[in-house]
């Protein structure tokens, strides 16, 4: 475990001073938090008079476009073919490969500052600021713009804001601590526009997200006496709705988060025939035990499995009914 | 206007200790705001060891019945007929009326402390403990609580967070401030379980609930280039669905909330043939302003009126179009 050995932020601080040219990248698939504190640390090494190159594997999502400076992190195709970076910064990254292959750009033997919270980050680099505890990779940049003097303006306030309110699920998750709560006036004083960023982020649903609800309740079905609420979305809704992956973020709570119901699986259809299972308790229950009984993973709240067909699927339902504790 | 003058947290602090019996008592169709204001101010009068009744004219919804102490709050009904109050601590009710027929029990020449936070509030106590930019009377009685000496335990921590919480739509209202926030993290310092509060009172979705929604997304309509949209639900429907009228909370967001949409309108049809409107803007429609020529009011971003039939609602959507800035 990383524990107390990899938060040294003097030495996380030494690392962005030490170079002139630095890459900030974080994973594939970027979420709020992956696209904050990218441009948090950017924000970061601009101040401390850095050259600066934004690029991730994946393009930035629709919905962070919003944030300022977002339009400078780079995609894989537009780098110049020849790029090599030698002083990385990786964020929100829980280990090396959710890089992805923007990792093929680091030239031999760069060195990497490793800045993340998932507790299960291995300290791939050559420094590691690492703070399981943090809520979000924002807090601990919060942090470390702090130790480094650098007063906040409203720009960085709204970029950790962003990354706090998206990994705290709006605040409402169990990892909403002290600490966030403290951080968030701090941003809030700072100038960041909370009410903006929630409305947009969380309030405001695109036409295809809206689609998609629509249907995933029209398809709701209840099992176990209620005990267990799934959805299925094929890809042929997909293609009718218009919707991108991403849409479908968030539509699994709703299954879960009817009264009584005790784990929502969220069943969605691939082109290849196979299903992508997504899946939340409400904490009774310990969906990533079963998520890796079909070979997937996860936490108990949250997990996620591959299925290779109606069998599997029904598999899994039967498997979750089993899990249940008797009442 | 109250403001300044109406803020002396000493003389609120007074009425509290002159005295030995009080009532605490809140206002018709309480919310989250208003049940947890009477309990943490009952918490409070615990501990200054008075003795203290609370009623309200209306039931506790069931929602917030897993507030610790909820169930001392009384119904007028079951209070003994010829009990009469003396000294009486209304909480969260912007004037007299908003306390309704409670106030009937009140003894000739009562005094009253007011507290609350609405910026209309008319100071009709004796004792005015105003605050307007306070986001909740759950904020001005955490500073009520510590002007007092005593120090908050769990219990009332949970009852303060959860004012905030549901004044603060989540933490994503506008009022969402920084001493918000900073209060918040004092209440997750002193106990209060945020991740519980939130998942019952936000997340959580009961049955009607549920159904509501899903017939509000399936009757969605949208006008004026889908700069408008509209539900429609009939007195029919709410019996089939066996929902209360608190069950329909927060549907009219999903019409507000949907991408390029500036006005959600949600109609609920009355048995009488009448049709309650309720508004919701974005902030770019001033959604009072028709409200009020319809004999109804309310805020810029959220008003209501009554229609009396079709040709009314088609002049309350028409006249919303009409407001639309042109593009
Ligand atoms: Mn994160
Ligand atoms: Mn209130």
């Amino acid at each position: 475990m990383s524990g107390g050995m990899h938060r040294d932020f003097e030495a996380a601080m030494s690392f962005l001073n030490e170079g002139d040219d630095y890459l900030v990248v974080s994973h594939v698939q970027p979420d709020g938090d992956a696209i904050s504190s990218t441009l948090a640390a950017a924000w970061l090494l601009d101040r401390l008079g850095k050259r600066v190159v934004l690029a991730n594997q994946d393009p930035v999502p629709d919905r962070l476009r919003f944030l300022s400076g977002s339009e400078r992190i780079l995609s894989l195709d537009s780098l110049a073919p020849d790029l090599r970076f030698k002083r990385i910064v990786a964020v929100d990254c829980a280990d090396f490969k959710r890089i992805g292959q923007l990792s093929e750009r680091f030239a031999e033997g760069a060195e990497l500052l490793n800045i993340d919270h998932h507790p299960t980050n291995d300290a791939y680099g050559v420094c590691n600021l690492i703070v399981p505890e943090a809520a979000a990779t924002a807090q601990i940049l919060f942090e470390l713009i702090a130790a480094s003097g650098h007063a906040l303006d409203a720009a960085a306030a709204e970029l950790l804001y962003t990354g706090l309110l998206t990994d705290t699920g709006g605040f409402r998750y169990s990892n909403t601590d002290t600490r966030v709560m403290q951080t968030a006036a701090r941003l809030l004083e700072a100038g960041a526009d909370g009410y903006r960023i929630a409305d947009r982020l969380l309030e405001t649903m695109t036409l295809p997200q809206l689609k998609l609800l629509r249907l995933g309740l029209n398809r709701m079905e209840f099992r176990f006496d209620d005990r267990v609420c799934s959805m299925l979305i094929t890809p042929e809704d997909m293609a009718e709705i218009g919707a991108a992956p991403e849409d479908l973020e968030g539509l699994v709570n709703y299954a879960r988060n009817v009264e009584g119901v005790e784990a929502g699986v969220l069943l969605k259809g691939l082109r290849d025939g196979s299903v992508k299972a997504s899946l939340r308790s409400g904490g009774t229950l310990d969906v990533a035990a079963i998520a890796s009984a079909f070979g997937g993973g996860g936490h108990i709240r949250a997990a996620g499995c591959r299925l290779e067909d109606d069998v599997q699927i029904e598999a899994l339902l039967s498997a979750i009914g089993e899990a249940l504790e008797p009442r």
